[in-house]
């Protein structure tokens, strides 16, 4: 996971003030879409008086087929521009102060007269994970989009309206926060899959014993990563489910069933990070063992040399003695009964060892299953029932 | 458990579109099952379009007694025909997604004229276990089961309505649902006792010290397994619960007793894999303390051998010096004497060794349990008592 | 815990089906008791028949005073014997199923015109632990009982009503369950407390150092055992908790308060088998840790003795070179003064080890204790703040 | 925590029958306290029946102003005396048969015409902590206690009762027994406290490396301690939050204000005993990698030893081998060449040792902090923003 | 964490006395700021006689605009004060009972004119954080602060006041309060950025192999750290919740949403005080796997370098014997060939260790990523398949 720079919160700030973080992205104008069910009029890159213009116009005289806006702005570090659109469009300043805050939750925060969402974007730049903050409005027939950074996973959306397939055209502004939100959650699980196959090509490289000290780093910033994912979705499901079980403001009756689904999904991402983090405990449990049976081997090693050899050396030196009267000495097969008797030495610590298994390095557990009672046969068994109690 | 090749996720993708996994595997026909109290026919392998215009049949001319119908899919390659199947029972475009897309929660969805159930069938494949999705649609008088594999697990199922026996045939089409459900967790059981006969064999493998250094893999990759298994099995005690609780379309007050039976399986059924999550945990411990243990053994054999003989050879070294002035060397039982004083040395330590107890490699921890008040004790103080407080 | 055979569910097998284990036991007659405020009549080893017949004539021509019936069985591998009973006092056919099969959760089932309770029996064979599944079935006047071995728990019931001592003999048939239920939770205690006389064992053996390897073993085994009989606790809180909060059907409002006390019990039972579970954790991470001690006292032994040889043996090898020219070794004094290196050598590392805190085995962590105020000193502020403050 | 003799139970007793502990202390009289606003009258040690006819004469004939009655009975060992009481005061048998087993749960039973408290006072008996089972039935103007031990703990109530201060001696029944249960409450923090000491003064020990191997032992035994007492407090929340949320019987409202400030004094004393189990946690911790830091220790200490003088030793073995023909043997600076290559190869294994940092055995971990925007500075930064923005 | 010196609790003392902590700071006068939408009045270190009277004087004649008046104390040694303004302002006894007791949960207590909110201001003192217990008194138009120290973590409060900036002049005292309790929680987050700094800088220590023994005694303190500001957190979103969900007295629903926006202050609040405290477990388990990973370098020298040396100090001590007859030492290349074989010995020995690996201390794991479907290419599957559903 990229890490973002810091944004200090100043305690005693009044609240309701947007304060851009410092690293944040300059907004390249803002991007108006106007849709209705046989035409779409895109215009990005607009001047935001220019865009709140189009907007004013489309809301005091509703065309028909009833029109839906979108207003996205990429970049947060124009205070003057979101203070403009915030009171243009009356979004409440608590929610255009959180816009500018990275730190938010995902929520559904009802004001009345239109819904603020925050969400994270989860997507993936030059092979770092990171975050990008997505606040959704919703009013009347508009949905207005911040994002932190520009990014291209609204595209799919766009595409959609574009090419107006599905339902996408036919629906109202609700229909088109649930697409938003929806891609957004389903942009999860590419990432999660990502980071699923880093730790099974890391779960063989230990099992396979060619993980080294550098391991157990991996895995902690995996956990660190999973950690942070896990945050962003785990209120991800309530948020959904007080969307479609609530009655709010804007939200038609009829998106209910897609919202389910998109709750669906949720509790699914959240199986799947909760998959990853027990899997990333159990691969730190592997490593560790790992590590004890190396050193089980090392020692193994250590303890075979050293007991073979230092009872030789002892004999040896023994016999380098130079007292007045050794007999054996002068015996005349002397030294090569003394080499015979170290060759029975180490023979009997071989053997020794051999016994107690440790000259094996490449032992298998190998376990015998019991035979079971297997399915055809159970349906055999209930065949034979079933005839005898017609 | 054996690997299914991933299921990408296309974010974006409008909702109820139906695109199978590009391993999926295609149908051979559809299988439609008619059969009322007195009557059975079973037309397997049929082409879609005959299948349905049966459908309508009965539908529209409804016989007595009444007749249930039962349509199965094996298989989930074929985009068209599932669209074709869905269009004309009027299956809910979302359900009909989530048929095709595999790694759908158990759980109940509610969809007015119609349920849809999915399901995970636990199935064993030349001694590995997979998952088998089974999506179950009940409409008024017909069920509609979507198979992900063709799978022998139904066959139970069948065999019961082909020779009438129980209520079955008898009952509804809700009663065909729970029938199928039932099954369904029913064999859970032999794949748990499987794992479990596993855990029990790398049980007695690791106390009988034979275990090596793949055993934390294999109880790793069982582990991994239990959790599978586990999240398979977690909802279904919400999901059959809300089958017997809510008031669900097509589903009669009669088979509620049934269904609170299945949801008391599904229950036990979460309480032995806890159970097998617990031993397998409970492995890990005991295999890495028997790693320490094995370590100390290892230690203790080469402690004792360098403790031995270091202080041996270092005598021998002394007398190996090249001084000229040795009284020692000149003494006539100087060899005798150093030879014996090697030989004192070398008793004490081993001495010393037996009364730290390093010496007995089989110890066994003995326990002397205390007498405990006996049930007839028990049993004979209260009937003292009785006949005192009569 | 002594194992039970497997029982094989057999996947398909349609409801309320009665298969016995095949291990099951086969029961001699059953036994009725007839009891009522002044007369008793016990009837052990019954047939069948004369068993319903005798409750057939106690319900069509009710005494005065009212008589309460017992009918218990003992073994359950008659599979005609249990049909005939479940249909002669018509029991559920789904309830008959689970008092075979036995996996059965402590649980109250309602079926209107009774209550049907599984529980588990613990008790002691040959110092083993063994479950003995108990179906308890509630009617009218009429408790039927169904145990899966011979056991002499319930002997502690049966003699107070045959003592007529208590409450028992004035009171229905709820009372006679309520006092099965009772003496079942009961004793488990005794059971709990020689699991835990074990553990206290097992412990002084871990901290007296005199535990071997196969300690693990046993702490595992206990492990089970604790988690097996925690499972069997679990559920009753609940179970009884709903036998006197909802309404049910042959429960009288007058053995509320029993209900209520013998909540209270496995209330207590569970919380004792919580601490039996901490206290083999905790026993767990004392062992761990008595091994790593074990380890650094072997090591330190090593470390000390071959740190104290091996500079003194490189010494002895440096004289026992052959140059020519070495003129150590022909000072007079050359051999005295290379011994009295060697023990300078050897007790300046004696020394350094002392220093270190190595060489005492025996140390004791001695722990000062501040002085804290006294409950008399405490009582002594309180009166004189009381005195001044009148 | 001391350890009390263990209470049997004897499985199929029937209910509400008087069994004292054999362990059980014999009371000495019981103690009666009479106050009302102006007037205190204590008798200590009364028999029994003369207390009971006291009572009577309150009862039958009230006082103005109205008059408390406090009966106390240390010890449980007369069961007649017991009885008597219970019968006398219609307390419920099954509450009685609890005042003399001593394995209660906190908790609030209602008799309708009585309360009927078990608590746990925690009391320190020569250095060692021990609970003495406290039950308290509260009728209309009668208190009831029942103790295991004579304890000094109720002294503090009986204090202020006598010296009238506060609102005691105004007030009922119901506020002694808030005074009582909260006296016995507060008394859990001193003993908190001391634990809380005894954990620091171990902490020290184990961070200066001065601990030793009985440590675990130490840690282990706090550990339980702790358990324990973490199960006599964690049922008093919601006991206490019983008796101010129901509408129990003799219970005023006046009081609700005082019950709550004593829930809330119960949960801060279970966040305490929180924070001292996971001290003790942490401690285990920190022991257990102290114990792998000495090892660490242990074998560099060897390993330098040893890879330092192996290689001279095998130089010096080199040299004093026999070959007739060795040139080096008969050089003239043979042996100082030898020496001083000695010399050059150990001064550059300590240069490696110095270089990897193992030569160092008082290595500190240095943390530089980062500089943090201070207080004053966030002041003056909203300071300046305040005046820009007036 | 700062510790404070401990504050005894006394046992069986009245409730609602006010008895200061010993080590408690005493109060320079009191502090009284009025203000109204055009005008502020601040007199600090005011006489408390003279702060009453100010405030019973705004209190009889309202004026127009409303007053709002904030009285702070700092300081809680004096008694005296402390219970002349409880008196005149009629605050709850047991509230100002709390005010100087030290251990006080974050929470609202409703006492019907008032309500009680007590807070924990965490500040740093000399780099050292520390709590300051703050007590909140709400009454009509009225706040009062009691603060155990000086601190001037308020002051930001009174700088908006002063410029009169935002809502803060408009509105009644219940903003103020919401004010107070903002600033507070918002002053946390430097506390636990600088905590995650530090643990930063701990990680990289241990991750780059600079950390030493002393590393665990740091995150233990890291954990109790972190472990005491998480209790003093986790309260504050049910406290505030109920602030903004309960109909209390004196909060108006004006201040609603920003109490939400304060609640999700604290939600954000815990969620990053749970982020510290999986880091530091995370640190943990790095360090100790660092500590066997440098036991296994550690172990991995001695090994090889006594497993090359201990064979070649045989083959030296062999023919350092003095048997009369060995041939070996006559040839004339006895010498060479006998070191050529020592040579020959090590080059074994040292090609077999790196064959096995452990001669490349430097290793990196290497993990080669499988390639995943960018984001551009779904993107473009996406609008292939849109233009072909058109």
């Amino acid at each position: 996971m990229k890490k973002r720079p810091a944004q200090h919160i100043i305690p005693g700030m009044p609240p309701g003030i947007i304060i851009p973080s410092d690293s944040a992205q300059h907004p390249r104008g803002v991007d108006l879409l106007t849709y209705s069910a046989d035409a779409v009029d895109e215009r990005p890159g607009l001047a935001v008086d220019d865009a709140l213009a189009a907007i004013r116009a489309v809301t005091q005289a509703p065309a028909t087929p009833p029109q839906v806006l979108w207003l996205n702005v990429s970049g947060l570090a124009d205070a003057q521009l979101l203070k403009k659109i915030g009171e243009a469009l009356t979004l409440h300043p608590l929610a255009m102060e959180d816009v500018v805050s990275l730190r938010q939750r995902p929520r559904v925060d009802n004001y009345d007269s239109h819904l603020y969402i925050p969400l994270k974007i989860l997507q993936q730049d030059d092979n770092a994970l990171t975050f990008n903050q997505l606040s959704i409005f919703l009013l009347n027939n508009l949905v207005v989009t911040f994002q932190e950074q520009t990014g291209d996973v609204l595209d799919a959306v766009r595409l959609r309206i574009r090419h107006g397939s599905g339902r996408i055209r036919q629906m109202g502004a609700d229909y088109l926060m649930y697409s938003i939100i929806d891609t957004v959650i389903d942009n999860y699980f590419p990432c999660l899959e990502q980071i699923n196959d880093l730790m099974e090509a890391l779960e063989e490289k230990i099992i396979r014993n060619q993980a080294h000290k550098d391991s157990i780093e991996y895995i902690h910033r995996l956990k660190r990563d999973i950690q942070e994912v896990r945050r962003a979705i785990w209120p991800l499901r309530d948020a959904i489910g007080a969307l479609y079980r609530d009655e709010l403001p804007n939200v038609s009756k009829a998106i209910r069933p897609f919202l389910r689904d998109c709750q669906d999904h949720a509790i699914l991402l959240f199986d799947s990070i909760e998959n990853c983090r027990e899997f990333a405990n159990s691969l730190m449990d592997i490593y560790l063992s790992t590590l004890s049976n190396r050193m089980n081997e090392i020692m193994k090693v250590l303890t075979i040399i050293s007991t073979i050899f230092i009872p030789l050396t002892f004999i040896a030196g023994i016999y380098g003695m130079n007292f007045a009267t050794m007999p054996e000495l002068q015996w005349r097969w002397g030294y090569a009964t003394c080499l015979a008797l170290m060759a029975i030495c180490a023979a009997v610590m071989i053997g020794l060892f051999k016994h107690v298994g440790w000259l094996d390095f490449k032992q298998k557990t190998t376990i015998t299953r019991k035979k079971r009672l297997p399915h055809q046969h159970a349906i055999a068994i209930l065949e034979n029932w079933l005839k005898q109690n017609k």
